[in-house]
């Protein structure tokens, strides 16, 4: 049986998930729906590899290691090298095997990238240590968005790339009647890879947000060189390595997945970046740095920072409200490009099935939730983490020093496991709807801003104005009027933002789910990408039809 | 019944034909396929507008009354008028018709977009005087070039849209089982439009160039501005005053396409692209011109120039293969952007199946191909058109003038009637295959460089380095090794450039059918759109997914 017969009847289900993009998870998110031996040979996995040189992958190699992760667990780097090639070595690296690769039918393509998530699977725990001790994320969330959240995306790019690129017969005869006698021309079409693709990968989300430039790149029969952030290489390194793997195995040059290694004072991104044999860019980061990607004359594919806003308007139980709201702002302290930062709630209060509610009673009410979530001793390390990076930190203490009005102290609190954590639970600040140039600003991290408006629509032109000038991935909604809900759907989807409404429960804004919901939609200054919509995969090639007479 | 009722077994067939792309032409390219009488009518319809103000349009029209167009078969003004608004005013006015627009479901504004192709086939005759008499085509071309295969092309742009917006389920209960419970989301994703869009018209192809930017455009949900040359307006204002007259049947506001006229002395093109609410550029013309364009953070389509090139391997038959390149060449004086431009020939001549054909006896094959054509008095004026610009003849007269080896001279023929006719017949050069730097320039007009090379290899690797340099359109090969064919399909392929094989008869590498060739790959200098793949209208609008708890 071949490969393509082996994934079969995943690669068809996930063709029609695309289509109806109902709930389809092929990766459970749920440990316990992995092997449990698997699950405990992990736990020592990175005490076995710490302060070594990572040898498993399989691309070519140079001598020199360099290394420089930093776990926020432990505050301690993991001493972990990493072999660093020259760019000009890596380019002929990847170009070569990139030669090779455009040979393999598309059929073989998509079945090799399936194979490679199902080794990935294999060590979904290994990848969630990595990710915890490395991003800081609490080890449900290392495990779910770089284990089965990633392969979801992977798989979902490389099933619409499978789409673009059979959309079209192959070849055809095309036969002209005229009149007397036809013209007949034998015709082909050919997908054209743009060439050599570089994916930049970031601190927060080294395998989530990367693994989809990767597969989108490679199904349409491009290579990738993989430049993640120097603080979070390990995650994405046993990715690679997995996929590298199956390369080999199936006598394909491993080097057409690349990975490319820096240092913070010594980056080669931008090196890497202008250089002529790049064709492609994926980049998740800063906006400054987003919109010099940009600004290159390339394909490029980015996501950028943006300002996401909650508007309260009315709702039917404002516990579960806030406590949603609550469990959004305080997962992962807030370092997710969908987590909340503006929460708008007119002055005069909100409605509610009970009548009116007053401002304060929800501020009150969504202070109190934050502390609820974040001080319980079982839940709140579990879900706020650790900070990842020591700027984040520094951050949130100037903004706390600014002498703005303070509804909830940032804090820290113990992690059992890990004393040594780098810990800071939300700061939420209150200010006026006229302070539109502090609130219209990313803060990243465990910051959330309550903006006291005139009434709802201040709330929403403000939300729609924010989402104008600096982006947004998403926005919530609370209202139970329904003219109100189309009214707040139809002018934040007119500058591209879409709305979850009235989530509560285990719904959080947070997550976008793949098969299903577009991670950004490429509208607005968020970024220009939209994982995974067809223009993903489609800008990575060019059809070129051949004729015969 | 309603439109897309009406409607809808071109619509199902059109889908069908995407995917297949044999021949597939709703709109005969034969003019007897239509009405006699509609031709005899049409014969006075030029004399009766000639200088006199076009007041056909439907659009909010202003007291400003501009036109400057000149017959290169007359060689006089042909005096009409169109009206001129304000910039501001026509972005207004755009503006305006878009947010109705928007509110249309895509199967009216298929089914809409249909009925206006329907009424502009009434028109067809009149549109062909009209090119003619703008752009210099000889009649057959004007009427199958802005008539049939402009509504072919219409269509198909309309019909990838169609697919591409409807690709998705509209709503979906999404239902994720969470082991005791279930999160129910209820889920709908809608299309955003972009904004408005403008299309820049060029002087030799005003509808053919035109038309799928618009139909691009308005299927999505945007509006569209379209900015002809100010040489060539009366094809398109025809075209746009029928999709005006339709619009306005159906109570939908006309000026969702909108004629923006200008002059040569006070061009508004810049003001309008540059203006913030345009938010779409689709453009065609020169390659400076259109890198401004692209240099625009904007949506842009563009078609700008590229050097084409033959080569000439080997051949079944010497005569039947130069006179289908002297009819290519000939064909409208070489002013089309599929013309080739540059014929590579080894010194040591051609194979073929009766064995070695010299360099010299190949050239003076062609030569003389192009004098039979050109110079019979029956079938040359009827190819060759006129010269739509005064520019493009004293360019190839100081071309000629440079002090190359002149194979062929151009020369003036008589056009009995069309006596004043702006005429000029191909020049034929011949340069060594060192000479790169002076054939690696498009030559607009009828000019043919044939290219002295050392061998078949040569050959190959000059037409891709100058694909590679400048960009190419299309590119022949007759070849009858299969290797070599092999060769030139790969080589050409990988710069992103289609190759017709060996085409004699009828068929010429000029014509790109629409529903089966893709006009320009995007993947070269030649312009970064591909008409019509499915990112040309993908681009034009983003998805934004809602979600209900």
């Amino acid at each position: 049986m071949n490969l393509f017969e082996k994934h079969s009847e995943l690669i068809s289900n996930s063709v029609n998930a695309i289509y109806k993009r109902g709930y389809y998870s092929p990766y459970p998110e749920n440990p316990k729906s992995y092997s449990e031996e698997l699950a405990i040979k992990s736990k020592g996995y990175l005490a076995s590899i710490m302060n070594s040189n990572y040898e498993e992958l399989s691309q070519t190699k140079s001598s020199t290691w360099v290394g420089e992760e930093v776990s926020p667990y432990l505050q301690t780097g993991i001493g972990i090298k990493y072999p660093q090639s020259q760019i000009e070595d890596i380019l002929l690296f990847s170009g070569a095997a990139m030669r090779d690769w455009q040979k393999v039918s598309i059929e073989e393509r998509v079945a090799l990238l399936v194979e490679c998530l199902e080794q990935v699977k294999l060590r979904f725990f290994d990848i969630a240590y990595a990710t915890m001790h490395t991003t800081g994320q609490p080890f449900m969330m290392s495990f779910q968005a770089s284990g089965p959240h990633s392969n979801d995306r992977a798989l979902e790019a490389a099933i619409v790339g499978y789409q673009e690129l059979t959309k079209y017969v192959k070849e055809t005869d095309w036969i002209k009647p005229m009149g007397k006698f036809d013209i007949k021309i034998h015709k082909n079409w050919k997908s054209i890879p743009k060439g050599i693709g570089l994916a930049i990968g970031c601190s927060t989300f080294p395998v989530w947000n990367t693994v989809p430039a990767i597969f989108a790149n490679l199904i349409t029969g491009n290579s990738c060189i993989v430049k993640p952030h120097p603080k979070a290489i390990l995650p994405i390194a046993i990715f690679i390595t997995e996929m590298q793997k199956v390369f080999v195995a199936n006598s394909i040059d491993p080097n057409i997945v690349y990975l490319a290694v820096d240092t913070i004072d010594a980056p080669i991104t931008k090196l890497l970046a202008e250089h002529n044999d790049i064709k492609l860019i994926d980049y998740t980061g800063s906006s400054s740095f987003g919109s010099y990607i940009e600004s290159l004359n390339k394909t490029v594919f980015t996501e950028k920072a943006g300002v996401n806003s909650v508007i309260i308007d009315s709702v039917n139980d404002l516990k579960s409200v806030m406590q949603n709201i609550a469990f959004s702002v305080s997962l992962y302290s807030g370092q997710m490009c969908t987590a909340p930062q503006n929460v708008f709630i007119s002055n005069s209060g909100i409605g509610s099935s009970d009548g009116i509610i007053s401002y304060e009673d929800c501020v009150a009410q969504l202070c109190q939730s934050i502390k609820d979530l974040t001080l319980n001793p079982k839940s709140g390390p579990s879900i706020i983490g650790a900070i990842q990076n020591d700027l984040t930190l520094k951050r949130i203490k100037e903004f706390e020093s600014r002498g703005m009005k303070v509804l909830l102290d940032s804090s820290t609190i113990l992690n059992e496991e890990f004393p040594d954590a780098r810990i800071l639970t939300p700061l939420v600040i209150e200010l006026d709807e006229s302070n539109y140039n502090t609130y219209n600003e990313e803060y990243f991290g465990p910051v959330l801003l309550i903006i006291k408006t005139k009434d709802f629509s201040s709330s929403l032109a403000l939300s729609k104005q924010l989402a104008k000038d600096k982006g947004a991935l998403t926005c919530a909604g609370y209202c139970i009027d329904d003219e109100r809900k189309k009214l707040i759907e139809e002018e934040m989807n007119s500058v591209c933002v879409p709305v979850s409404f009235n989530f509560v429960g285990a719904a959080f804004i947070n997550s976008h789910a793949a098969f299903s919901d577009l991670h950004l939609t490429g509208g607005n200054a968020a970024g220009n990408a939209s994982l995974s919509n067809s223009e993903f995969l489609s800008r990575r090639f060019v059809w070129v039809g051949n004729r015969y007479c």
